[in-house]
């Protein structure tokens, strides 16, 4: 057989909202979100929850913030999410508090059935745990489980899940460690080490 | 010997078009193809053959999607190309019908010769086949040839050709796969599996 | 212990620019910089100098680079820098003379320390040697010299330094090979290498 995209499906897929509401999102989006100069975190977060999205406190979310469809996102607290990420959730993104998406990272969760001629729509969600650090410009693929404080390194491509507190890196990305986090703020002599400004703008 | 850019040359290659027609491409490509906001596919396709593409039936596609030289791009039918892709066509690059460009993929026809001390321009056409998949994120090297229904999964990197039907993920990417197509139009009892209404928006 | 990034610290870092002056390069770089259609290489000269980089002459900067703080940019001279390159630079970034940041590619000199239970921030300069070619959608972890010549090829990840001349592959990037330049401008015979025109638009 071949492939025939004429005959695609997206198999009851549902967006879970109008095609105007989406086209008003698309607008605000840009207007807010996208904007390569920076708007208030404040204004970013009362946007995302106004189309949908829960979000916790502290959430710090930088410019050029890419999302799908708000309304299938859940932010824990004190997230943050880096310049040009992209969060293309046709269904459920979770990302648990104190979790990272740094710059440029990609969560994807459609994919295609390839076995179908017609390379029907399979959507699945992500789920970024606690804690977890979703490396810059790192991609993790449908389904995948990024587990607490788990970290996917710098441009890592993430298929499968990844186990609390390992640390992965590559592509295909492989568990290349361990994390370990101190219970004390950290060793002494580190220049400034006891301010607390909140990470860089 | 070392690199002296001031020596660089571009070895003959010729854009095919002049400076004005090229600028004139970039505003038109700026205000329809860039655009955040979704413009129909109906003007992308119009415009893009009207900048001299070859672009065949049910061609979708989706917001910023970037192309070099439009009039150096053959479009087959019912070819999808995702968001945020980019075509970096300096010569050919010839998409198959029922081929699938998807989200943020890149596709690169221009080298350097790194051997010359001026890094000469080096060119090569790209070829995607019929009912390919270049995935997400994915980038396809120059003069890369990708085979008959082949599939380049996410955020994979192709410096040589995939042959028909492989399945190629990492990078470098490697065959990891085959691809089997069904000839049934799927498993009985996938909800609305019969729905054909094209790919989600 | 778990992760509190409401206990985070950029450890003393500066960006050593006041907030008012960080806006303002911020608005000057969506004007000038990330503005699709094409602006002078002259200007961007210009602006970036005006912002404290240093910028040598002969230097090509393509649509939509991303700099984040041109005061901590120096650039020799015939340096050529890519379409949607990021140069993201918390701290010092140096390129070389006649080196190569091809299109996508990305810089990355911030880093969280991922021991600490608020992910403090940890800085490190890049730097690329004369002659080196970062090539397309790679990228370049904090700290990390590419030496002298040294190629980084298309959409590969390097975290550690790339020695002088070394061909780097891959994601992690791994030596693959090295570079050889020719003394002569090239084989007799290729079609226009005697032009020296620049590279192409």
């Amino acid at each position: 057989m071949s492939v025939d995209l004429s005959k695609t499906s997206i198999r009851g897929y549902k967006s879970g909202r109008s095609f105007a509401y989406r086209a008003l999102w698309l607008v605000v989006e840009a207007l807010v979100m996208l904007n390569p100069v920076v708007t208030p975190y404040r204004l970013k977060r009362w946007v995302l929850r106004r189309f949908g999205a829960r979000v916790g406190r502290g959430v710090l979310i930088k410019p050029n913030v890419h999302v799908k469809y708000p309304w299938h996102l859940v932010v824990g607290d004190n997230v943050w999410i880096g310049e040009r990420a992209w969060i293309d959730n046709f269904v459920s993104v979770r990302i648990g508090s104190n979790a990272v998406i740094s710059q440029g990272a990609y969560l994807c969760t459609g994919n295609h059935d390839w076995s179908d001629p017609g390379m029907g729509l399979m959507v699945k969600p992500i789920k970024i745990d606690p804690g977890a650090w979703v490396g810059a410009f790192s991609q993790i693929g449908p389904g995948v489980t990024v587990g607490t404080n788990a970290v996917v390194t710098l441009g890592s491509v993430l298929l499968k899940d990844a186990q609390p507190n390992g640390i992965y890196t590559g592509n295909p990305a492989t568990l290349v460690g361990h994390r370990t986090i101190r219970d004390l703020p950290g060793p002494a002599g580190v220049p400034g080490r006891e301010q607390h400004l909140g990470p860089p703008a």
